[in-house]
Order: structure tokens, then C-alpha cells, then sequence
């Protein structure tokens, strides 16, 4: 396994990958791996002749007063996990070699980015496309891995992908939890273990969202059945909590038969924000 | 030479043509060829093995009340001259090709497209760097070839393809003139006969600069001397004057030895808007 620090050096290592045919796939991370990165690198590896991660705790993507500081950093653990898992490269770039000190050019997303997330972390996808847009342009992979965990940025980097003709595949892998259905994250290190023993509360309760659409709940019922479940949770405050069409993400009062749904939550549960969400079809 | 207007054939050309080891180079345009261009394509094509040429008259580029409508387009006229000059392909999309009902995604540079053009024409520069990333993405050159008479979108292309690490080469062609100095553009045919036996005055007044500087006159002599000149054309109106430092193009009102500088004039003539610049070392 390669690690390399240097965009020009992954760029020629990669081009040389491409020349003789080998597929190449990118799993972009900021570092501090856990289950849920590595059942993308597998994906990645089950797709591709060579499989690239990159590991870079993107600053672009961090609001003031975010944790950007104290996002959690573990070299030596994500190398070796990635060589366990076959990865054949690893790209783990300095901020300097990512941002000129007039760096000024950004990608946005200005529809699907202005709702969740985006709402309450303005630049956030701003900052991820521009990253990952840089993070093609220098690994130039055939296909990336991104995990379901991160709905929003998904469905924004798919129309990034479409909108700007980047000849890249998306593959989105479904979201990897805890036994106890807690969604795999690096912030899950936040938690003390009081907030850890109650954060499987808000996988539980998005899972009661399919039971009362059986039931025949309305849209209406759901989402005020769905705020309450959250904002029970010991020390849980609510971030969002969205009901909204998933090819537009806006929010809707009543779903039409067929529709894909996704339903999401955000919540701060002491010093972590915690997001989940699942797709429903209606 | 192939003439193609999807997008999706476009790539699958030119991966075949790179597969092989061959270099390709993309001229970038509005058609309505004219020798400025000729000389892109030439340029082009001593570099590279295959030359592609858009065809693109891009909307996104035009403001509200901008000539969009007007813009000359002549396509059959733009074929026979890209045959004569050897190109290997022309992509010429539709509109909707390039832009879904619902597309969403902008690259934008955010400090030298603040000044010059961008002021006068908001959104401009955006259009611009979001068109020429597509088309990077679709035609996947080595290298593409702009005109130093669009001296600001060179410098903004240029920091974008730095800042995204685009794996395109970037050369500036020097600014084609006819033989009275007018530099060649699309829109010089919007002149009257009268406007055009006057526009040559605007290079006049640019060249008169370097003399300026040469008998030892300030910048701040040379800016109004230049405005003076360009305001008694007979008919014009000036849009901006500028005397800018070249990696930054913020207006200077001293000028340091050595320091690159561009001289810039926008001027409405009737209703064309004519642009020309010359650089000059200081």
C-alpha cells in the first residue's frame, strides 16, 4: 500500500492506473475510520482494480465554531486498517497542498444544499463539493464510495456529478450501525456513555416511520410523532427533523403514492451532532 | 472531422483518442469564427494530435438584457472553416444538453472575477467557469487554448483550473487584430460602418500606454490620459478603464518596477460592447 501526501504524485500514480485499464475507485474520508468506512472500501475494492482512500479532514467543510479543531485524527490507526483491507493507495494531503493562501474558487450546489444541513451549516456542501470535486480531479477515479449515513451529501454530489459532466460513477452504500442500530460515525466519539446508551433512540425512532405509514398515518401525524420520539431522548436537542421528497428535498405535507421520501434527523446530543435518516417509499 | 452534439458521444471519442496515447487540445467558443479563433485552432493543433472545437453560444454567461438573442451564430460557416483548418471534432450541443430543467451546480471564482467584467456583468464569470468545466469534463483535453482578448477570463480560468485541480493545460493565445488594430470579435458585427472606422481607437489609446510610461508619467497620469482618449471616440461610451496588477487585478494607483500590469478597456460602441487589453511590464 502507497500513501501519499503530494496531488501532483497520486495524479501520475493514478493516470499510470488508467493506462493500462485498471478501473480505479475513491473512497473520500476525513480520516478516523470505523466500520462504516471500511464496508465502503470493500465496495470499492469488490468494483475496482485498485481502490484509493483518501483521508483529509477537509477545513472548507467546517463552520466557525464547529469542531474542525477537535475532529477526531488517528493516522496510524486508518493506515492500518486500509493495508488490512487491501486499499492500494492512501491519499492524505496537507491543507496547505489543497488551499493556495489565495485559493477562490468553490462548487456549489444551490438547490438540494439550501435545505437540512445545509440550513444549519451554511458553506457546508459548498465546502464538500468543492473538496471532492478536487478530490476527483486529482485521484480521477472511475467510481466513489460514499455511505447513505450522509443522505444530503449524497443526493448533492450525484447532481454535482450530473450537473458538471464529472465522469465519475456515484455509489451510495447503505449505512452501517452499531448492533444496536446506532448509525456508525467518527462524532460518535463525542459521546459520553450516558449519551451513548440513549443514541440508539433516534435510529429507533426513525424506524417507527414505516409502521405508522402502515398504519396509515398522515405526513402530518408522522412528523409530529417523529419530533416527539427525538425530543424525548435524554439531552437530545433537535436540530431538524424533515419529512421531504428525496429528488428535491423539499418538505412535504402529504406524500403521493410512489413517492421516495427521505426522512431525516439531525440532532445534538451533548458535544456530538448526530444525523441519521432512512428512505421510505410511500 | 466528426460533428457531434451529444455530450455522452463526445467522451466516448475522446476516451478512445486518449486510450491510444493521443493529445488532444479543445478551442473553446461561441462561433461565429472569425481569425482570432483560426489562430486558437492553429495553436491547438501544432500542440496536439486531435483538436476538438466547441460550438457553444453558452446562456448562462449572458445577464438579463445582454445580447444573448442577438449573438451571431452561423454554424454552417464555423464547420467549413473548422474542416479547412484540419480539426478532428466539433461539439456542438443544445442547449438543453448542457443544462437540465432542474440544474443546480456553479463554479464560481470569487476574487478575480470581482473586478473588471464580473462588476459590470454579474454572474458572467460564473456562467463562464461553469460552462468551460463542463466542457472540460465532457471533451477531456490535455490542454485548451483561450484569447488573451479575454485577458480576465484567462486569468479566471486559469485560477479555477488551479484551484480545482483540473488536469488541463492552459494556453493564452496573444489577441488578433485586423490590420487597423481593431482586436477581432464576434460582436465587432454589430458596428456600423461608422462605429467601425472609429473602433480602432481603442487600441490606439491602448498603445499610446507603454510610450506614457516610457516618457516617465505616473499611473494616475496614464488612467486619465487613456479615459480621456477612449471618451472622445466619437460615440462611445466607456464602460470601465483599468490599469490592474495582473494576479490580482485590484486597481493600483502606483506601480511597483517589474510589476505586470493589465491595461483594460470595455467601451460601448452603438450596441456592441467592445473589450481590449494589453499587458505591460512595468
Amino acid at each position: 500500500m502507497r500513501v501519499l501526501r503530494s496531488p501532483a504524485a497520486v495524479s501520475r500514480l493514478a493516470d499510470t492506473w488508467r493506462c493500462v485499464g485498471l478501473r480505479t475507485a475513491l473512497v473520500p474520508t476525513m480520516g478516523a475510520l470505523h466500520e462504516g468506512h471500511l464496508a465502503l472500501i470493500r465496495a470499492a475494492r469488490r468494483w475496482a482494480d485498485k481502490t484509493i482512500v483518501s483521508v483529509f479532514v477537509n477545513p472548507t467543510q467546517f463552520g466557525p465554531g464547529e469542531d474542525l479543531a477537535a475532529y477526531p485524527r488517528d493516522f496510524a490507526k486508518d493506515r492500518r486498517l486500509c493495508a488490512r483491507e487491501g486499499v492500494d493507495l492512501i491519499f492524505a494531503p496537507a491543507p496547505r497542498a489543497m488551499y493556495a493562501p489565495d485559493f477562490s474558487t468553490w462548487v456549489e450546489e444551490r438547490r438540494l444544499a439550501d435545505h437540512l444541513c445545509g440550513m444549519r451549516r451554511p458553506g457546508h456542501f459548498r465546502g464538500v463539493c468543492t473538496v471532492v470535486l478536487k478530490l476527483f480531479n486529482i485521484c480521477r477515479p472511475d467510481m466513489a464510495v460514499f455511505g447513505q449515513k450522509d443522505a444530503q451529501q449524497t443526493l448533492v454530489i450525484k447532481r454535482m456529478v450530473r450537473d458538471l459532466d464529472v465522469p465519475v460513477k456515484i455509489v451510495v452504500h447503505p449505512t452501517v450501525r452499531e448492533a444496536d442500530g446506532l448509525a456508525m460515525s467518527s462524532r460518535n466519539a463525542y459521546l459520553t456513555t450516558a449519551q451513548r446508551s440513549v443514541a440508539p433512540r433516534i435510529y429507533q425512532a426513525l424506524s417507527a416511520v414505516t409502521r405508522w405509514r402502515d398504519e396509515g398515518a398522515t405526513i402530518a401525524v408522522i412528523r409530529r410523532r417523529l419530533r416527539a420520539r427525538v425530543r424525548h431522548i435524554p439531552g437530545a436537542r433537535i436540530d431538524y427533523v424533515s419529512i421531504a421528497d428525496e429528488d428535491t428535498l423539499d418538505e412535504i405535507r402529504a406524500a403521493r403514492r410512489g413517492q421516495q421520501l427521505l426522512v431525516a434527523v439531525a440532532v445534538f446530543l451533548g458535544r456530538a451532532r448526530l444525523i441519521d435518516n432512512i428512505r421510505v417509499r410511500w
